[in-house]
């Protein structure tokens, strides 16, 4: 279990209250998780944080802080967002319980990043689409917001409630195809694959940087959803470099 | 939900922190359960609890406090009480989901408790013996003892996804499209599509229609899995036919 459990890696995003990192290093080693990364916490390293931690304090002294998420997800093949449940643009939407048996699936090939927005304000949609699942945690229509330690308790519970039942042979079934013939792009090669798509849609005068509308964003939906492998990764810049050279040769 | 719920009742026994018994609250209403019972609590009322509780207020003031165990399981048919997983004396131990499955099959029936014991010391064995079953949440066995408001969290959540779950007649719930913005292209569509790439593709010398390899497979595959809607699909056609138009310009 432990070994699958390291490629777990559990992310705060500008938590207020040092108390709740605290608490969730706490549930994190109750469930046997120990990767945490914190995107600018307000107030980190913390003697509340290490109160409430009640004993897991080599989580957080082991803790890596660093400044976007995009630094936080670094490396990771499947990123999990917590999310209220209506957005703008719909994302794939898992339960925690789905988003176990997902995450399951994935541990043993590569890193899997579960990420955990402010106390008042989630996550921002900018930061929910660099997910290529959201997660709600089902609550009270009227009285939904979780505290942030208790969010993490039920996410790495259910983490841990997979890894169980997988040992004893009762394997979840993930939503996601786990017999592929090639590795996932990683999150920065898929960030590097969206900069140069803007680029090259702003080229064939597709994409007017003054007028962006939501382009951006349903390709970011479509691309980030797909989950796309490094054959297809790579297929993809290709193209947009076979199209960019074309216009170059014809200027 | 609210019905059945109205049978599950909450016991704390002896709690020595007042934020945990408002973390218990909130935890408890997220999850649509309301009832609260504290047994000699030892500091009770106290802003500590109202503050942790972050808005479950209403089921700190209609807790009710009494003095035994005996007292506040009174009137209930089952009583599931929280434990350490070894014990002198053995005892019919569930984990949370059976649990909640136990309780979901009883809560139309009759009263329903679940007991929390004391942050340091749990419940005594006379208090696990007035339990029908104890339930034991899976943990690190070298860092067992959850947070008192993290393990109400686990064993309310697993109630809730219970009830969900008997709700919708245990139909597994689709990861893809039950909530989507725009309608899914159709396979015509989708054919239209992938001919329309191939064209633009062999246009911008990215195919090579003597020596295609398995790229069309490949988009395909993409393409067909991310069972695009119609936004997207329009979206696709558009940078196709910008890309066709520019070349065309330039030649």
């Amino acid at each position: 279990m432990q070994n699958l459990m390291a490629n777990a890696r559990i992310v705060l995003v500008n938590t207020s209250h040092p108390g709740n990192i605290g608490g969730a290093a706490r549930a994190m080693k109750n469930m046997g998780v120990h990767n945490l990364v914190l995107v600018d916490p307000q107030e980190f390293p913390s003697g509340k944080a290490d109160a409430r931690s009640a004993g897991a304090k080599d989580i957080l002294e082991n803790a890596r802080v660093v400044g976007s998420l995009e630094e936080a997800i670094e490396g990771c093949s499947l990123v999990v967002g917590t999310s209220a449940r209506s957005r703008n643009i719909p994302w794939p939407l898992l339960d925690p319980r789905e988003t176990a048996a997902q995450a399951l699936a994935e541990l043993s090939k590569h890193q899997v990043a579960f990420v955990f927005g402010r106390e008042d304000r989630g996550l921002t949609n900018d930061e929910l689409h660099l997910c290529n699942f959201h997660v709600h945690i089902p609550s009270n229509e009227d009285f939904s917001s979780l505290n942030l330690a208790a969010a993490v308790q039920v996410i790495t519970y259910e983490l841990r409630m997979a890894l169980l039942a997988s040992e004893k042979g009762h394997e979840p079934v993930p939503v996601w195809g786990t017999e592929w013939d090639a590795e996932l792009a990683t999150n920065d090669q898929m960030e590097k694959l969206f900069d140069h798509m803007q680029e090259t849609l702003v080229e064939i005068e597709f994409l007017d940087l003054e007028n962006p509308r939501q382009l951006m964003a349903r390709l970011r939906r479509l691309y980030v959803r797909v989950r796309m492998d490094r054959v297809e990764h790579n297929i993809m810049r290709g193209i947009l470099t076979a199209t960019q050279r074309t216009l170059k040769k014809l200027r």
